[in-house]
């Protein structure tokens, strides 16, 4: 039986969970990992998701190099002091020294935007959308599983737009599009809003985040939405004649979330028995389990009704495992699936045979319920519904818990000692008050709530405050 | 209107289709191209095609570091006598000049073997089947949009196994998924078996293709699935304990297919007037086109009844558009859509909606045909299934003209010379000989045919032929 560490422990619970349920593994390449097949599936149900809902806004997904020549990143001035600490360069390929060295896209604004100067010529070209699933390279100083690698996945959109206006909007849609994804379909409640200006994207006019809360109260950055501006568009020199005849600039957008939100995933909704998966994401939604002692062996009886209930479940889309195998006692197999997050586990034996009962075990609970076989299948999606409900309403009870509104810096301290998490605070929005603020607390400014009060106090030097903003240490 | 040179200059014709079509472009880094969205809606299709396939074989996708050490490289020597000339090397990241310089991945067996010696312990750990959907990097000199580019993308799958015949299984198993997704799905005819040890993938025991035919006469590598032996096993110590309690090396494979694909799709089917796709890779399958004239404008009778037919389309599953722009005449639209490869055409006009008739109009023939309105979901499927029949026939066709047995060399160099493509020719399996061929013919050894007789004499040096293997020149 493998064992792991208490989720108190939360660091060495982590990786634990994503070493022994089999999601990652460490690479033999500094700071790198290997997704493995657990791992990689819950990744291709993120895909799936996002693609739909990509779709439904027009979005295309495209392939643009991993290469990207070191004068592009130059254009941009803020984009190359922001990225040039953190990329890898090709300097030789085959036999060939190059001429000018290659960065490893730490992201793709300076390729993408260097396509789009070739492609758009009039208003008609506008807007242009498109999406890629791809590795990105940033090499990062220390490193964890799934929550800063070298090279991770993710999906990197890139827009233009006609006017301010509707880039603005644009980078609003996919935020609600990762809200969705994140507040529903993984159960993980976020703080939606504006970065401030210290935290923008290298080249951004705005930076929209969606911030979570981890169980150690440490926030995380599970996905962000920029609205360009014209800045790219300027630096690419990407023009367009619009209807009244004049040459203009277009407005850009980029956005993206990355294999990270695994890591989040796991650390929201884990316990000190391992993985808790919403059912969405996770392969098998349900495990059935026949009873086998030494008495009652593997018989006809048993494989067929574990087959047929099998059966059943596909019938309402509803995929299963029906676990056969006699080398391993059901209560190891209890802790096994239950280790691996699977939602439901259904459990026969002689006597659920007999009575045409079953016996389904919720990942989330302890409790035992009898279903009559029957009703197998429309239970069984009752169950996960509420699984996927009951999983929200207590992530989102922790995160409410964790949210303080403060109005000191020694109130700051004394909360972020009590009850590690976001708290919230006034500020005059210069960087000197800001800075004091991190300093202070040991934490950094992750998002300013929409529609935060404007009025009241900068906490730090008095004078009249330009906005709220959510503090908190941070992943 | 876009012009296309024709189709005999067969490769300006090819890269003025694929940057037409905006199936792909040019990217500012030598050798490197972007796959547009209409040319990733293939890979996507095909993508889909094979996750499915290779999910009822039990095989799983997982995601592999894109760095590989160069002394893992190293541990197998054919493998990297193979590699290290077309190899791009990263020696420094971020602000460190890295102590080993890594390779970015040619392909991903050292990397993989690594982790599976970590992973693999005991026989029921076998059979382990992953696969992995990522880009690749070969520093190549000569490069040709989808053909050969310097990075490209494919699938590689990776498997291990408790015995040899079960490794040679499986990799027969997977020639056949390819020879499905070739000949069925995309509608291109491939010779398929062996190639010869000359040909053998670098550190593989046996290597199985797929040679699909150009127009021009040159054959295309469209596939491989290698049975590695032990080779791999060896070099990254990979061992099992076995039911009988000793210890073994397991037998591997791999295998891939690479956007290149998409290139021969292109050649194979496409037409002087540009595109022709098989209906499963085509994103929209049915364009409907109103005919309006300065008379007839578009109307609301018109709008109501396009949106009609897309969703009687919709209901049989077949996506459509509905080409509503008025900037384009209808014979604009026609000549786009037939370049963009569209398998069907319907038009509605003032008389079709008094006749409440259709006319349809396949992108691989001239008729024009009359269709009741009711029946169109109908007809428009089973016009679908003869567009995909009528181009499997046309290309075995073709294929199969070009296929000639050859019993000297001056007859194989006369053959080239006539009808450009496959010739098959008796050797003794001794490599002067074989590249006595290649010399005369400057062409090389494609595949030996399964069940290839033999008996008969080499054509070289007279004596007991090993085999019958088909030559020709090659992409």
């Amino acid at each position: 039986m493998k064992s792991l560490p208490e989720k108190k422990n939360l660091s060495e619970w982590f990786t634990q969970v994503c070493l022994k349920t089999e999601l990652a593994d460490y690479a033999p390449v500094r700071g790198c990992m290997v997704i493995r097949p657990a791992g990689f599936a819950i990744w291709e149900r993120i895909r799936d998701f996002l693609d739909r809902e990509f779709r439904e806004l027009g979005v295309r997904n495209a392939y643009f190099p991993i290469f990207i020549p070191e004068s592009f990143l130059l254009k941009e001035k803020e984009h190359i002091e922001g990225f040039a600490p953190q990329c890898a360069w090709v300097e030789r390929g085959g036999e060939e020294e190059l001429e000018e060295r290659l960065a490893l896209r730490p992201t793709s604004e300076a390729i993408i935007c260097s396509m789009f100067a070739k492609w758009v010529r009039s208003y008609r070209d506008l807007p242009v959308l498109v999406n890629q699933w791809v590795n990105v390279i940033r090499w990062e100083k220390t490193t964890r599983l799934f929550l800063r690698t070298t090279e991770f996945l993710w999906q990197e959109g890139h827009t233009l737009h006609r006017t301010e206006a509707e880039a603005e909007e644009f980078a609003l849609k996919i935020l609600a599009v990762y809200e969705r994804l994140l507040g529903e379909f993984l159960a993980i409640p976020v703080l939606v809003g504006e970065k401030p200006e210290s935290e923008r994207f290298a080249g951004a006019k705005r930076t929209y985040t969606l911030e979570a809360l981890m169980p150690d109260g440490q926030a995380l950055q599970a996905g962000t939405s920029h609205n360009l501006g014209q800045n790219f568009s300027r630096a690419f020199e990407i023009r367009f004649l619009d209807s009244d005849n004049s040459e203009k600039y277009p407005f850009g957008t980029s956005w993206g979330v990355s294999t990270r939100i695994i890591g989040a995933l796991v650390m929201v909704h884990g316990d000190d028995r391992g993985l808790v998966l919403p059912p969405g994401v996770s392969e098998t939604k349900v495990v059935i389990v026949p009873i086998l002692t030494k008495e009652a062996k593997l018989n006809e009886s048993l494989l067929s009704k574990g087959r047929e209930i099998s059966d059943r479940l596909r019938e309402k889309g509803i995929s299963s495992y029906f676990d056969e195998r006699t080398e391993f006692s059901p209560g190891w197999k209890f802790n096994e699936w239950e280790m691996r997050g699977v939602p439901l586990r259904i459990e026969i034996g002689e006597e659920e045979i007999k009575n045409k009962t079953l016996c389904v075990k919720k990942r989330t609970n302890e409790k035992r319920e009898r279903v009559k076989e029957e009703e197998i299948g429309a239970r069984c999606e009752v169950f996960l519904k509420e699984i996927q409900e009951e999983m929200k309403k207590k992530a989102r009870e922790f995160l409410s818990e964790r949210i303080s509104r403060v109005e000191s810096l020694a109130e700051a301290k004394r909360v972020l000692q009590e009850k590690p998490g976001f708290f919230l605070i006034s500020l005059c929005g210069e960087r000197e008050c800001e800075d004091r603020v991190r300093q202070e607390t040991k934490s950094s400014p992750r998002v300013i709530p929409d529609g935060g009060k404007r009025g009241g106090r900068c906490v730090v030097c008095g004078s009249e405050a330009k906005y709220e903003v959510y503090f908190a240490r941070a992943y």
